[in-house]
């Protein structure tokens, strides 16, 4: 028996001492890399060596792990997307930071299952939700959860928009059966709300796309005829989806507006915010999102504008109750106790998930460090930055504004005079592949309406108005280079 | 000009020794904690000056991240859920561990988005899926996604099921309209299905949950004779939802007895393995999983049995096509490049999040430092244990074993005679209770039938046999305490 209970074994080291060591190594190795980072390249392309090993077979057995460090310093460290970099804006996403990965790994120790249950966690990340709720002026009496992302916040939000509409127990009990609904959206809503109608079993043609307006807004007087014609087919409308910031552009939707046709109409408002929400905290922009609070939910994403590491998304509720009637479950094993650690409310039934990770303290450690104020400067500093960048763009000869930025995205491209529409497609392409390949900037690339467009979307607290400069420089330098490589080129 | 160039700042520490500093006093604090879990309580109640912290408004102005620390050490840190300590046997999650502690760490240093991309994460994301998939016994060309835990996992496996089901096309325009479909579990299926199919927009009795048999699992007779009557009823029959590991009593359904009906009935098998997959690595249990490998999906969850820190699930697909057929979109901006960042597929397309963290990274760290094998020898490890629990309970006088253990769950209770069920049902619970209150050991308790049972759920990679005999000793000894607390207790 004495040499069984030898055998046992654990994940724990056999010598703290080392791991102490090795965790030092790791921290160094951070500070290192991201002190530095402005003098790195923004992307590099991986070797077919460094592909190689990530074919590599299921290990049998183990090895040191400063080992499996030297592994990740030569094959994963040096090859990141890139968005830690200062001149990286593609798609849309935040930089992260040091302080939100030292929580990320505090709360990988403290280990706990945000699930629920009566722990420091489980108030730190009620605590957060309210804080965000704050943010974007939500009362005190709203429901939030924080979610993998905005795709899931959007997700619950009409989750609960739909059960509501069709009464709770009904759905919950018997689906959506016959019923013929239709949400609303703007052209330019995020594709993760085709996925959610999809997911909720009421198909995508349920969501109704209305052609948007010039400045890629929602179309108020479309929207309402849409609506009149649903009810006369007899088809119920449940929820307009306004978005405050979309990815295309960052146009944001006319809040009030849609306010007052989901008052008007008996319908859900939600606001997709992943990307203007938190403006509202920017003290120069934060008007530009006023009557988000009229909103019956709204999904953001502190992983974008906060910075926080991936992942973390929020949604907010106004109507608590109906939010914990879509989603609470009861179950015999997850009994609510008077004392111990079950006596809490389940987090678990304002969402999705079960067990949850504690992505509470990332976000609360850097508002604790920074104060919220520095992070509503950060946001009117990249919307400056855009106003910047679309200046400069209005000043360079070969280079066209697509759409006045309304928030920190830039949509443009190269044009040049007598060029057909796919050598411009090309040129523009090829610029930014160059931009990416040469380390310097990572930008994407978009239709605008039907142009092909160059998009800069500056939600990084690292850049800097000199960044934008060398983009702008780079791309001149670039297009007589890349205008070479187009099929049918004859130099002058 | 200059002057606005100096006033643009960053979420970067100015000073980034001090940081250094900072992040090894908090490796100090990490490796103290986890070396010295065994000798602190396993939960402890927080007083409440420490819970009015948690009611803090949200800061406006920032302090030193030292401070901050010092905060997190006298109001979170002592108050974990508990799963890090060798006596946390409640409900089901894994202990975590240091080495997926830095893995998270390093992923948020990396910053990547694990939508998808160019980029070396993207590469371990899918090494990761296919060392899982190995694990399970999948073949190469299976697809899989990793997930923010088990409940989405199911949830996608059982989305790819209805979708396979309606015809892709069908369902994603037109959604559930008319249709009528049947799920089939046993009644020991976890909750998250219910919300799966509740989400899906199918509604909870879609779901068919057959009594169990006498070792809880699925009744296969039970399962042939509904699947014919609701045919009889017009009712199409969709996909049969195994449970390998069930969160009450560890049962396994029939692998084998259910792909034969879900191939002779044309119905997707998805398996439920969020607790028991996993064993199939195990040297002395893997054969209890036999017939994984027939399914159609399987969900697991490396935070459970691999005790990777929260979050990480996993569902793999064995028809690839399906499963992007199921999740992909097309969107202007989210092109594919020919070279670049943007010159991959895209990892969303298996899933409903479109930003992803890098969760493989801590799963990686880990099989590379300890192996698979020590992995499987830990889940062997505590199967044992839960044998030499049981063996225990059935010689202990006072204590009576409800079901045997098939997995590492021993469900059980008090048993004293001449007493009511509502008086033995209290005092399991204050014993229970107790036991958390004294920080001795966490329990949870459920119904094993209509019976009150005590729950110990042994995935913890630091118990040991020893902590086993601690439980059973200090449970015989609350006994007459807690006896003496119930109403109409009177001593002899
Ligand atoms: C407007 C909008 N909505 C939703 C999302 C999805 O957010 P996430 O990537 O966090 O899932 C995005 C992502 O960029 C977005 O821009
Ligand atoms: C059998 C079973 N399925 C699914 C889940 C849900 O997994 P998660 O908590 O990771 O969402 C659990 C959780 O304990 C489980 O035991």
């Amino acid at each position: 028996m004495d040499q069984m209970l030898q055998q046992e074994e654990s994940l724990d080291p056999e010598d703290w001492e080392a791991m102490r060591a090795t965790a030092y190594r790791m921290v160094d190795e951070a500070v290192s890399r991201l002190s530095n980072v402005r003098d790195s390249p923004v992307w590099q392309n991986m070797p077919d060596s460094v592909r190689e090993t990530y074919k590599e077979a299921l290990p049998r057995s183990g090895m040191p792990l400063d080992e499996v460090f030297d592994e990740i310093r030569a094959n994963l460290l040096p090859y990141p997307m890139g968005n830690i970099h200062p001149r990286f804006w593609m798609w849309y996403m935040g930089a992260s930071n040091f302080t939100g990965a030292l929580g990320d790994f505090l709360a990988a120790i403290l280990g706990s299952n945000l699930g629920g249950g009566n722990h420091a966690a489980a108030l730190m990340d009620q605590q957060v939700v309210d804080w965000l709720k704050t943010m974007v002026g939500f009362p005190a009496g709203a429901s939030g959860t924080l979610t993998s992302g905005g795709s899931v916040a959007n997700l619950i939000g009409l989750t609960v928009a739909r059960n509501t509409a069709l009464g709770q127990q009904t759905i919950r009990e018997h689906g959506v059966a016959g019923a013929k609904l239709a949400f609303y959206a703007s052209d330019q809503v995020h594709g993760c709300h085709l996925t959610a109608m999809e997911v909720l079993g009421l198909g995508s043609k349920s969501l109704r796309c209305l052609p948007s307006r010039s400045d890629y807004t929602m179309d108020v007087t479309a929207l309402r005829a849409q609506i009149a014609e649903d009810r006369a087919h007899g088809i119920q409308p449940v929820a307009i989806i306004a978005t405050a910031g979309t990815i295309n552009t960052g146009a944001i939707d006319d809040l009030y507006a849609l306010a007052d046709v989901s008052q008007r109409e008996g319908l859900w408002l939600h606001v997709d915010g992943c990307i203007g929400a938190l403006a509202a905290i920017a003290p120069k922009n934060g008007d530009k999102l006023n009557g988000l609070d009229k909103a019956d939910s709204v999904a953001l994403d502190p992983h974008k504008w906060l910075h926080a590491p991936f992942e973390v998304g929020c949604c907010v509720v106004k109507d608590r109750s109906q939010h914990v009637d879509t989603f609470a479950l009861s179950q015999s094993y997850l009994e609510k106790e008077p004392r111990g650690v079950a006596a809490a409310d389940w987090l678990h039934d304002f969402g999705i998930q079960t067990s949850r990770g504690f992505r509470a303290l990332k976000v609360w450690m850097s508002l604790k460090e920074h104060g919220v104020e520095k992070f509503g400067r950060l946001i009117d500093q990249n919307i400056n930055q855009a106003e910047y960048l679309a200046d400069r763009i209005r000043m360079a000869p070969d280079i066209e504004l697509l759409a006045n930025p309304m928030l920190d995205i830039v949509c443009f491209r190269i044009y040049l005079p007598n060029m057909t529409d796919s050598n411009l497609e090309a040129l523009n392409r090829e610029v930014m592949l160059r931009l990416q390949e040469d380390g310097v900037a990572a930008l994407s690339d978009t239709r605008v309406g039907s142009t092909y467009a160059l998009r800069c979307a500056i939600s990084n607290h690292r850049t800097q108005r000199r960044d934008l400069d060398i983009l702008v420089e780079q791309i001149e330098e670039l297009i007589p280079t890349c205008r070479s490589t187009l099929p049918g080129y004859e130099p002058y």
